[in-house]
């Protein structure tokens, strides 16, 4: 829908296991010396000069978490990574290796693993990790990928879900719900396009919010700010279920309560007036929207100074004693107790 | 076909991602103090007193590599597990840790999936390892399961596929072809339960290759016993894909040649008088079967005093130049290329 270049097809079928691993990484450079062996034995080795080291991975299945009749697969395979990447900056750590498995049925040619590679390959050298292995197999349906994101940290730099304490602020990156509403630009596009093929849509107006739903960035920028700041968390997590899901996370892990304030969360014009469009509460959109990738963490008050009035950073409330509750304090300044949802509950609604 | 336990079926759809990973993994305790932090988080943290790790993945899909009708799920979750550690130990490492992802459809019950990790506990309590993060997320079709194995090592210790040396030894572990033939047992069953479900078939005699198949180990001991045999291979692999395979692996690493005979070859009698029954030729099996998760080494000949007599180990041949080839001398003294085959191809042949 969004593009079609299917003029060559090369069936995987001929090239057997070893060889599409091998085609599909032979441009793939090391860039740390932390990897001593990548792709090519039976497992890769690592060394660390960094005492402690971190490990996420996630399952990512075609129509479940994304659709190919609207996500290019190169953008897939840069958000893939993205989106593991996402976690390890979650614990204050830096990214340094990635392993990629993915599954595929016969009807991928291999070009379309070769644009999924490219996008995996862009947001490696983006990100400056490396690939040190995967599998690749095949599936009787659709495609599945498996990303294990690596991480080095100094043990005194780890911030984990649970050591936000009362009165520590709540800050929250760069600005949220965007990806949520690209999601339903996208998904009322390809309504339109079942039902008239030949509509060119111009989406141009929306270009913001399908940038963040098709091709996320996680927030390296600012575990580098938080460093040249001076500012160590006392908790992080990354938004990947929605704000109303993540700060529940920190509250119940540090056994904390919390009260964010609605007109503090930073949203975007065009997710305003998407919503508009589309007749939704943004604020709803905010909380549980999800897939936004930025980074929720709680800050000392006495490291307020230090991020007053940077563009990245912005305090949406402050930590209570547990016993108080988690509530959103509206607009019209009543307490509404905050509910997880999740966008994977809001999917199945909406 | 095998065992049939549906007597209670709790839908995973009330359940909720975060409600079923807690349930799964509470048992699960932690044995490792380079485990510092485990699931939990938005990743785990890890410190080794080691200054290298190695890490492996693995995808295992539903009617690619694995087949309900005759695999026990909590066999599967055993496997899923085993056929990991099998690459960490080909490293010479020790396994500690591993990541467990799943997808699955509604048709799974949280009964199945209790069952499932009833099998990966009890993988990482006989092979002490730390269950330390992983996915749950739903499938459109089967049951995907992705596993990353973490695993220390010294940087003296490491072997890869790439140290072997001309008069070396070829060494395999074990017998290998049983995995292959239990799978032969096993589909002939499954089209014999296909004509009449109320046959119960005696499977006694094929005991051994079935339990090779369903309920696969991988050599832990065999890295215990080089160690205390002061024995450090010039090069190692394991034997997932067929004999052939590996030693063609482990040829075009180290950039030598072999030869391999063909009177060595370890196989167990219940392989043989199966091979005759089925009328396969049992060499073919040993060279193509796969999923045997043995080691195939290669050691200096000075330490052939040391594992002289070991019914672990068993010589099968030496590494030649180069130029010399890969050949396999038969009974009747001729020399045969070795060509790479894999169970995979022969899945599709047989």
């Amino acid at each position: 829908m969004i593009e079609d270049k299917n003029q060559q097809r090369t069936s995987l079928e001929n090239l057997g296991e070893f060889g599409l691993i091998e085609h599909l990484t032979k441009n793939f450079d090391i860039k740390h010396k932390s990897t001593i062996k990548s792709i090519g034995d039976d497992a890769a080795v690592l060394e660390f000069k960094t005492n402690q080291i971190v490990v996420t991975t996630d399952l990512l299945i075609e129509n479940v978490h994304f659709d190919l009749s609207y996500v290019p697969l190169k953008h897939l395979g840069y958000k893939a990574v993205v989106v593991n990447l996402s976690d390890v900056y979650a614990m204050n750590a830096n990214a340094t290796q990635i392993t990629v498995s993915i599954a595929v049925s016969n009807r991928f040619p291999l070009e379309a693993l070769e644009d999924l590679y490219a996008g995996i390959e862009a947001a490696a050298k983006i990100y400056n990790i490396d690939v040190i292995g995967g599998d690749t197999t095949s599936s009787t349906t659709g495609l599945i990928i498996s990303v294990t994101a690596i991480g080095a940290v100094d043990e005194k730099n780890v911030v984990l879900r649970s050591g936000a304490k009362a009165n520590d602020l709540v800050v929250v990156t760069g600005d949220i719900g965007a990806s949520y509403m690209g999601l339903q630009v996208l998904e009322r596009e390809k309504e339109v396009f079942k039902v008239n093929p030949q509509n060119q849509p111009d989406l141009s107006m929306y270009s913001y919010i399908i940038e963040r739903q098709l091709k996320p960035e996680a927030r390296k920028d600012v575990i580098e700010l938080l460093k040249s700041l001076d500012v160590k968390p006392t908790s992080m997590i990354d938004i990947s279920d929605g704000l109303s899901s993540e700060i529940i996370h920190l509250c119940k892990n540090s056994d904390v309560g919390v009260e964010l304030y609605e007109n503090k969360i930073p949203l975007d014009p065009q997710v305003i007036s998407t919503c508009e469009e589309f007749n939704i509460d943004s604020t709803t959109i905010a909380l549980n929207g999800g897939e936004d990738y930025e980074l929720l963490m709680t800050i000392s008050q006495e490291d307020f100074p230090k991020i007053k009035g940077n563009p990245n950073l912005t305090v949406i409330g402050y930590i209570t004693e547990k016993s108080r509750g988690m509530h959103l304090i509206t607009r019209g300044e009543q307490a509404i107790p905050i509910i997880a949802k999740g966008w994977n509950a809001m999917k199945n609604e909406v």
